[in-house]
């Protein structure tokens, strides 16, 4: 197991990383010294393969858990979903030292967090992600939220988990397009923040699609320590924290204008972070060949790089790319690599090199 | 104008007490340094008198107000109504930098601060309080919440305002069943924290009643003052922050249990605030002549001091009062007054004392 410290004052917490943590999950809660009443949020999906094992190991630790589980998928994320799960805390009586196991992807994570946030102002919560993305990137760093009509988690709070633990084990069962996702964002890494983390991948890519457990280890705990450091500098996205949006205004704007679903977050973000390094080149000189390098990566993981879209939904997804909550006075700002490894945020870039980069 | 200071380290802010300061909004928010865009939320009825104000004076200062209303009173406060502003905001493009304002009561108030505390995971909001009863306690402090169906303000968060201006030009067409609920918690600072305020309000209850502006000033500056001191010890009521209760764990299952707005919540609280006195002198033997002054005071500002309860009310009342957020493990915990200006939270207090203090 490797643990991952996330600093961040009276609100650090620690990341486990390792295989066979979910039945650890009541002893390691019982060590937070929470009260007794929690609730394991999960989703129809997750909940079948894993929900017993969480339940039955926290009572084992002396817990009194309530299963509340969810429709699978994006639409859950919506503020009438929080409410339903509000309620059933209400009912199960569940107070302020009560607490919630967010047990699921990033959708689970996000919509929990936020209900955790949020009831009676904030009660404690454990992230236990089940899928590479929500290990590598949304169980880390505090942001839950949920969507709205206009746009993807316009609706949310900066609140952190008293734990994350991140059970490699649950990675075995996740379809290979949904784990391929979740390797967009551990690219990302690489890409922002980690030369030696992008030549590993390059390296060591086929072990990980065959989530070999100790390279996956590594990879996620690397993944969650470059997090971990970046949000410690910036809990509340002033600055820094920008740099892990590498690839997301333009993978956001996909998502958003396809209607949610259709491409995976880690797809959307692939064409998008391939969109960020042609604009890098144009904007700040990275070298070809590095472009090469990235987009390469990519394809080898199995993700998309590029989108086809006719003149209604270009127009759509520059509507949207608008709507980012990075975007400042009406300017798009783009986080951009001058190479790998290293990135810039708050760049202005002109309209017509982002419709080229957008082919 | 009595500038009333709330110390909170970085997300410390001011309230201002006075007459005409909402025709200097504008100049105030320009102050702040905010984004241009801003909205201002308001309800039917205090957007009917205040909104233009406000709005002309934000467009003076070079603003560009968006004006959102919802409908008065409670019900207002809700997810889907809070899902509704959240869809204006994103209508009109407001940005992380953009802020709200609320104007209005506590209603307004609470539903605009969660909004603001949720849009973008956080924007700016200032608060202008036309309400006693917001201008002396929501308004200050930084909790916004919404209702559920099984109990008030049960979702929410702690998110502090830029600023509070009170103007007391507000309070001159306030209704006067609504003036004087606002009473019951002004009367509230003076049983918790402050002999000389209570001695003061027994003294000038007549002034305070036909709104004179001096007398209305000090109180409302000094109820902010109490309210501050309290809350920069306690933000997020881990603690002391409990005693702004007094009165609240039975005034809360009263507005719950008869359904919300039959009481307004003065009213409720003022009935709570006798049956907690009442309970103070079996528990903490608080005198008998203070447990008369503070009823004779509650019913000179022409408050309800009782509650006539049907078996089944009485009933209802009893399980709402196990719902309210200050219960643990299970157990009610009261506020109780040692003497007029000084009390203890936390206190244990048996059910056939309770039942006997609620006739």
């Amino acid at each position: 197991m490797r643990i991952v410290p996330v600093s961040l004052g009276r609100r650090s917490y620690e990341i486990k990383v390792g295989g066979g943590l979910l039945p650890r999950l009541g002893v390691e809660c019982a060590a937070l010294k929470l009260g007794r009443r929690c609730a394991v949020v999960t989703d129809s999906n997750v909940g079948k393969q894993f929900a017993k094992s969480a339940v039955e190991s926290l009572s084992a630790a002396g817990f009194q858990p309530v299963l509340v589980a969810v429709p699978a998928g994006e639409k859950s994320k919506c503020l009438s979903r929080v409410e339903k799960c509000h309620d059933q805390l209400a009912k199960h009586r569940l107070e302020r030292k009560s607490f919630i196991v967010a047990l699921g992807g990033g959708v689970v994570g996000d919509l929990a967090g936020f209900v955790a946030a949020t009831y009676l102002r904030g009660i404690p919560f454990v992230q236990v992600p089940t899928s590479l993305l929500a290990q590598v990137d949304s169980s880390v760093g505090g942001k839950t939220g949920v969507n709205l009509k206009s746009g993807k988690n316009l609706v949310g709070a900066f609140y952190q988990p008293r734990l994350v633990l991140c059970d490699l084990d649950t990675l075995k069962t996740l379809p290979r397009r949904e784990y391929v996702s979740g390797l967009a964002e551990v690219i990302k890494y690489g890409v922002i923040y980690d030369e030696p983390l992008f030549a590993r991948l390059e390296r060591d890519l086929s072990k990980l699609l065959k989530r070999q457990e100790t390279t996956l280890r590594d990879v996620v705990a690397r993944c969650c320590e470059i997090k971990a450091e970046v949000v410690g500098l910036d809990e509340t996205e002033s600055g820094l924290r920008a740099v892990l949006n590498f690839g997301h205004t333009i993978g956001h704007a996909i998502e958003n204008s396809s209607g949610y679903g259709k491409y995976l977050h880690g797809e959307a973000i692939s064409i998008g972070q391939v969109a960020a390094a042609k604009l890098s080149q144009q904007v700040l000189g990275l070298p070809a060949d590095e472009v090469g390098r990235i987009e390469k990566l990519f394809i080898r993981a199995g993700l998309p790089v590029s989108i086809k879209l006719d003149a209604a939904r270009r127009k759509k997804l520059f509507a949207a790319m608008l709507l980012d909550k990075k975007v400042s006075a009406g300017e798009i700002k783009f986080v951009l690599a001058q190479k790998i490894g290293q990135v810039v945020w708050g760049q202005k870039v002109p309209t017509e090199l982002i419709q080229l980069a957008v082919p």
